[in-house]
């Protein structure tokens, strides 16, 4: 089993982090304009991605945990082979003016090519996300800032 | 033992990629302005940081390999501890118009805090790296995009 980390430091109060992460509204400001579904706990999200007006791919996930200004948990039921049955990981702590965002998906079983991507495409995300929070605007799909061949 | 793995595609010819990773020049191009050392194989590179003109920190590493458009390994030979005896590598092929920059930073012995940290700097580096091939400018240290209260 192998994870993919990450820290991002946020200089914005605690719970507008946490709402960013943990309401659809939220997510949809950073991740995927295309953010459907229930973000209650047991709740089922689903995140589609768009290129050229075009789907592109999405993942469904269900909500696994959620304590205010501390954490959220989802855990894949639906998407690319490799990432069914990984969980994501969003641990909350306040450092000084700083929010502090580690990030955390665990379980994949290979070190695969898609694993190198997803890695650098998360703190991309991450990145959108420190925006959206800092500043109003983040990066969500489809204006996502571009890494590779894959997207 | 764990992994940093990212990936990203460069529209750039294949040696402009490589030279930007196997030259001193190169690196101190994305990575940090202060480079300094023998980048050919067995030789010691020193790479220094600084934020508001002061030091805050280095690494010193061994380059262990040199493939002309493959593949540039480094091993870490000072630095903080959780780094010392870690390797740093990136493997390059074609794919179409991109240049594929596979990178491993490996042998990391416990997913502390700030391997998390280190993950989304690297590939906020590596997006550095790709802003330097495909338009002639990176953003290297001192003038790297901060992620988080570490830097």
């Amino acid at each position: 089993m192998v994870d993919i980390l990450h820290r991002v430091g946020i200089k914005a109060p605690l719970d507008a982090v946490y709402q960013a992460l943990a309401t659809r509204d939220g997510v949809a400001g950073w991740w995927t304009n295309d953010t459907q579904g229930d973000s209650r706990v047991g709740g089922a999200l689903r995140f589609t991605f768009h290129a050229g007006g075009a789907e592109i791919g999405g993942f469904e996930m269900t909500v696994i945990a959620l304590q205010p200004g501390a954490l959220v948990r989802w855990e894949v039921v639906n998407g690319p082979a490799e990432w069914i049955g990984t969980r994501i990981g969003f641990e909350l702590k306040q450092e000084g003016e700083y929010v502090i965002v580690l990030f955390r998906h665990e379980g994949w079983k290979e070190p695969i090519e898609f694993m190198h991507h997803c890695s650098t495409k998360w703190a991309i995300f991450l990145m959108s996300l420190k925006a959206l929070v800092e500043t109003g605007t983040g990066q969500p799909n489809p204006n996502d800032v571009k890494i590779d061949n894959w997207n």
